[in-house]
């Protein structure tokens, strides 16, 4: 196969990015056609980006035989279904995390790719920054040996209409969950228990919906690391994404990239660019890297970056945050039933 | 009064340390006698500074009209009745961290020096030390509006040896209790319930003393703030001393100086001056002044700037802290009763 | 005029570039020929790219109704002609700088482009380099006041082959040109005199070439501000383009972005990733931009970022600066005649 | 000699610092008098830091055969002959820069000092900076190879008074005359030819005494070296003084020391401290560090870090300075004789 042919379900703002970056920056795939339940939506991203069919119902699309993948980008309560049925289609699939809300239909999911076998990668693009990317090496390189702390620093610039919340699965399973990936991806290690605490400080229609707009999360690892992450659902001053990894031989840290490389000098003191507005801008080159991946997977047949496990792994750490939360008391992830 | 007489008790590495700077920064003060219990440290150290008087047992110095306060720099178990001794014989006192390793003591202490109303401060130097200070005032001053979440990072270069961690009351008293005074300092609110997590990662004698030497605190303060501290007792790239405060309409980090300015660029990237070595070259300026305000507060009759509570509450902190990473499970500051 | 049909003559790395940046991200232009003197490598470019049409001869494409700009990436020398014949077809013109390197060529090839009332743009891609884009912005804003100093480093990270400054001009016309137009844009101001001063300590090659690899070049300005450059043709440590300028109430410096965000702490210090490597790299997005720049305002007929004008400037003060080198005295830009 | 013996004669600014620091700073000296032609300021500066003696006429200290040495901190119109008497009844001499403002009075100076075999320093302060020490160190252990470019970015934060331009000799042998021995004492390389031009940019009043407030010196070193001096009598962000050296292998960069470490971020980007304010502030460790080799200089009768000849040169190069602004053109060190 040298070119591989994609449909984008749902085509929001992630499912459009989607097929616009492959349009441009991935030459070895074509998005051949796009579906989304509101179907303006759909004819609209395909005419603006020529691509010949728009549809409904997604399931249309997959009794396409030309079409090898789809890019799964419609709310999380669809996912499961949608990959079961591209899956059984014997299409390869992208899906945007979480794979589903409960463990019961992540296991059904993954279930049905493996005896499938079809690729299957979620979409967790921060393994594909190129920042977070060089922190790996550096660890796996040895340059910090032994890693005894890890924290990671992840606050949204803007806080998510109550709408988006409701839907959302809570802080842990909607933002943390990006975090959990990343103390995985970069540590190499598995979490064995979580502690949360959390607060309602942003905006109190949050609170009444019975989530937290502001979390701290501690992490007890298999190695006996230590892991603290914290969020929060507004940081004025821009979308910050920072890591640090304390080790025996020296630290680490991912700092922001900032909006342009000026100072500005006057009696106040010295004032860097702002960072920058939100993951569409900071994440750019890492949504495109993630699809190169998962397309060059399939045409070499290789292994995912990201396999099913990684996606499942992550929404065990949330529920059990969450219970955490919930019961106040740490919880390990062993207590995290299917 | 215009010079203030002092004695020094206890002249190991930090005694010396105060009775330099004394004689060199703070001209309104005269240390006119040392004590140590090891009486040759005393007259050494008294020879070197043109200090009139060395004693081995301090309560002969006590005794002396012309003294005004004691500064008190022994081991911790010896801090209460020394205290005692100073507050009444109507000496002011300052004293090292902490007061004592119980509450009962603590609570005895504090019972003598506010009925012999003698001036009683205790030696948190990072209240001092300008970065802090400037941290404070932003704070203040509102720049960052309401506080959501603080982080502090505390870690020390080198690891203490065995016999030091044996009598140092574990990592909570004898470090975290810095980090609990700054968490109280900046925000001026206190902690309701804290829950620690601890490793040993870097010294497995620490662990065999009953010990941690990695440890993550988080804490949940009175206001829905939330916060977090990591500690670790070996940092190999330097003392490293941080805060950062995530805020309504802004964040707030207090960065570590290093040792010079200069930057080396090359095809590895650009390399910039390690961080001091330790807390001695860190905290030099804040040494110094945290003496001088103490001597100007007896001058002056001023409220101190460390209160006996302010030198009592971290300690409970401190305790929560340990019997939580006992049991697993986060403690009250409520359950911690003298 | 919706789509602008454009011609890329001269394949090289540079011409190839912007043949493929107009294919990914430029929606409203479209290569629809290339032609090299080595056929060869136009039809490659053609190949790769799905461009219908290579030629050898560039005037054939002259031809073509359906033209509409070319863009001209061949060798210096040929530029003129090229240019010349391009806007006597009536085809909008983007000439990579420098116009040519003798002012009577520039003068002729202005005088057809004005009388043919073509656009024409000259290739200072930094102009459109988001970091100097701000950078204007903070001056034109007055965010320093009034500019006093003006300074301009400028360092290749690896020196060019002989063969190469054989034909380049010498450092000023090939290199500093750049920061002379970096100046007045910055500036909007003008040079009325300059003095070089420059050595071979790089590639002794260089010298025997007649040319230099390190200069210094002072500029004083219309309004009495005061600027210098510094170039190299060799920075070990990756392609360095800086920019500083002192104002009446501040200064403002444009940094080197780096490959990535990380900093690695151990003994030696915090070292911060490398600079990009060369200005392939740093000049992403602006080459970009600036044929997007080109591309609209055809459409739009608008007036160009880049004027001929700009492209004649710094020609003049390139050649002051080399007879300020030869003669080691300051030189006006008035002596230099066409 | 175990405690060396001052007189510090002039007891303005810079003669009651040195003298408070000599006091607080240096063990192994202690001033004995001071003296002043405003005998009040003497007589105060005496009272506060307890020094026994205080003259208005400098000779009368000389005649004390107790008194070992003297700092010189009179106005420059002065310093000749306050040296050549010191010398002559034996003292050792420290004296502010310049030597004199004419080469003849120079070398007299000079030729006094040397056959009466005294100790001599000139108060070059900043090559006790710790930051411009370790550049030093990085540059002679070969960190950078061999230099081809040195910048150095000197600006006072405040403009002087008009009457204290009057005096001063024009800003190359006031201000630049610090640059010109920071570059000798960097490269350990000497200057052959300078170019310098200058604006009145910062105070019209300035320029109505003839002299400049901001200037542009480029440096030719004998090793094919060039330099560039950048000057400005005011930086409204705090007092500016950089360096940097571009050499084969890497490049150095001594940034500035700020006032504090915070960061503070916003909407509008992230500031960081203004730099100190001035070089009372800048330097204060250098100041002490240079009397402190002075008087271990005298101790162990060692050679001292600043010579005669590091004394003179640098008024030669600001000679030429003044001469190639004067002439506008390249003028060589050779051409300026006694």
């Amino acid at each position: 196969m040298s070119k591989v042919r994609v449909a984008v379900i749902g085509t929001g703002r992630i499912g459009k990015m989607h097929a616009r970056y492959i349009k441009y920056f991935i030459p070895n795939a074509e998005v051949i056609a796009v579906a989304d339940v509101a179907w303006e939506t759909a004819k609209n991203c395909a005419e603006e980006l020529g691509i010949p069919r728009a549809e409904k119902d997604y399931r249309r699309l997959l009794e396409e035989k030309n079409l090898d993948a789809v890019i799964i980008c419609t709310s999380t309560d669809t996912h499961a279904q949608i990959i079961k049925d591209a899956a059984s289609a014997k299409k390869h699939v992208f899906c945007e995390k979480p794979i589903a809300l409960t463990l019961k239909e992540i296991d059904d999911v993954l279930q049905v790719v493996n005896s499938e076998k079809v690729k299957f990668q979620v979409g967790f693009q921060r393994r594909f920054d190129v920042n977070f990317q060089k922190a790996k090496e550096c660890i796996q390189t040895g340059k910090i040996g032994d890693p005894h702390v890890l924290k990671i620093t992840s606050r949204d610039s803007v806080p998510p209409p109550p709408e988006y919340v409701k839907g959302s699965g809570g802080i842990f399973l909607d933002m943390t969950i990006h975090d959990f990936d990343m103390a995985r991806y970069l540590l190499e290690d598995e979490v064995e228990e979580v502690y949360a605490i959390g607060s309602v400080l942003v905006d109190p229609r949050i609170g009444r919906l019975g989530d937290v707009d502001t979390a701290v999360v501690t992490l007890r690892f298999r190695s006996g690391t230590l892991g603290v992450i914290d969020n929060s659902r507004q940081a004025v001053y821009g979308y910050d994404q920072r890591v640090e990894v304390l080790g025996s031989k020296g630290m680490l840290i991912v700092q922001n990239p900032t909006s342009d490389t000026t100072l500005l000098s006057n009696e106040n003191g010295t004032l860097s660019s702002p960072l920058l507005h939100f993951f569409i801008e900071r994440y750019t080159e890492a949504y495109i890297n993630e699809i190169r991946a998962f397309i060059e997977a399939i045409i070499e047949d290789k292994d995912l970056p990201v396999t099913g496990e990684d996606g499942r792994i992550p929404v065990v750490i949330a529920y059990a945050a969450q219970k955490s939360l919930n019961e106040n008391r740490p919880v390990k992830l062993s207590e995290i039933a299917a």
